[in-house]
């Protein structure tokens, strides 16, 4: 290549990078739509981090709780963890699956045989992968807040040892911010083995009373989906700091599946209720992600 | 001033915090003795954070855990939060004591009553405030951990919502990093009450059993002092990573107080046993640390 062809390529090369890096600075959620919702979010990011705004938020204060289960990821036609506890164990109870394929075997087993699973099992509807069918929108969320230092959470219902094993992957979330349902453990010869019995189950109240307990502080920002996250949002909304509660409103029957407060999975009545009285945002997925999945659509 | 001298002076600075620089990059540790126990810290440090080591660990897997009283700070002649129990509540019982100034009163209360007698309240025999009897060897080696991309935890024994209070000023480790025992909490109508009961016990077998809920991880590196301590060095001490398990041994008894098997206070009898057994650290306090305490002295 003639050495002045090469400059001008590498000049240009360097430009266009600068010019992405601009783009993502401008947009940090392009996957998001322009309007009232994606404003609020990014209003409360700048505002609450912007030192002398009568907004702002200390650091060690940024503490951002996310629901799993239909909030991070699909959670139709059943929750991710239930469909694997249901191919582990194989009884015709599925919480007796759930138990089972939790407890029964070493955690080191756990986690190979969750790890292999997660790898391979197709959700039938998508023709993709479970891990694959994330919301690509809420992705950008997430690494929008971390990188104005908000430390993200995930508070599920489902257990944290499943969600674990997947967390920083797909989410960049670690596995010590992920708060779940968990067994009570035992110790016992150096090793750790699962009761068949909840330690705690992480769902509507269970949810800011394990927030208490594990974070020591109540959080500025909570996403949901669902009335198991009303109880969370209700607690956050309470702060005496600025504060955002969101829910994720499945209203997109074609690019996903619609349901709201007639579905058995992921149930969203009272919580939507009470977010149209207290004006939390109701992210409404159809007008408001102008992509969904985190898979490459055409 | 001359501005030749001027110049001269500037320089002279420069090149002395140079010096500082240096001289803390190259002893970390400057309040532990030269020996083997430092040199086997600072090993351990070096080669797990060094690509390319037989004996690297990954960053996600760099997990240190500490135990509070006795090991960061002073535990002698009562547990802190004990003295600070007694002096809350007042009954004949320090059980008792413990119950009510913690579960009793709101959690704003609680905080700030805490954070006021924290900032006053003082040891009598050192004439010191509780919170300046932080082990100064200790504070340097938390930094050291953090400066190596070591992410360091709390597992004491104490409660959760206590340590809280005067971790991340006194050790540089936030609230969600603390992981202690905890009063069952209840959520009800916005607000978190605490019942009398507890919902974790962290001591002994519970401080696995913590870890291993709310981390999810082994940790790499345990550090205690007391037989309470016994079970978390003995399950770090089993990772199939490379790991160092610590023991601070009261050897002091004029710097400090010197205590191990009779005492009743963070009583030290199996740990040092098995530490002996197998090869572990046993830092002595006397021997190791050229400054006990983190407040100046003379």
């Amino acid at each position: 290549m003639n050495k002045y062809l090469l400059i001008i390529f590498i000049l240009f090369a360097v430009s266009c990078s600068k010019v992405n890096e601009k783009g993502i600075e401008n947009n940090p959620l392009p996957s998001w739509n322009e309007g009232s919702n994606k404003k609020a979010i990014m209003d409360f990011v700048t505002q609450t981090t912007q030192e002398g705004n009568p907004q702002f938020i200390p650091v060690e204060d940024r503490i951002a709780v996310f629901d799993n289960d239909g909030t991070l990821w699909c959670e139709q036609p059943l929750y991710v963890e239930m469909l694997y506890s249901k191919d582990a164990a194989e009884t015709n109870n599925i919480l007796e699956d759930f138990v089972i394929s939790h407890t029964a075997v070493t955690l080191e087993y756990f986690d190979k045989k969750t790890q292999t699973w997660l790898d391979t099992a197709i959700n039938t509807q998508f023709q993709q992968r479970y891990i694959d069918l994330t919301y690509q929108p809420m992705l950008e969320l997430l690494q929008y807040l971390r990188n104005n230092q908000f430390k993200t959470f995930i508070v599920t219902g489902g257990s944290a040892m499943f969600v674990r094993n997947f967390s920083q992957q797909v989410y960049g979330i670690p596995s010590e911010q992920v708060i779940g349902t968990m067994f009570k453990a035992n110790y016992k010869d150096n090793n750790i083995s699962l009761d068949p019995d909840l330690w705690h189950n992480n769902d509507n109240a269970g949810k800011p009373e394990a927030i208490f307990n594990i974070i020591g502080k109540k959080p500025v920002l909570a996403f949901g989906n669902s009335d198991g996250d009303l109880e969370m949002l209700q607690w956050t909304s309470t702060h005496t700091l600025p504060n955002l509660a969101l829910i994720l409103h499945h209203t997109d029957n074609v690019r996903e599946v619609a349901y709201d407060s007639l579905s058995s999975i992921g149930r969203l009545k009272n919580a939507l209720i009470e977010a149209q009285l207290n004006d939390w945002i109701i992210v409404d997925m159809k007008r408001d992600f102008n992509q969904v999945f985190s898979f490459k659509t055409k």
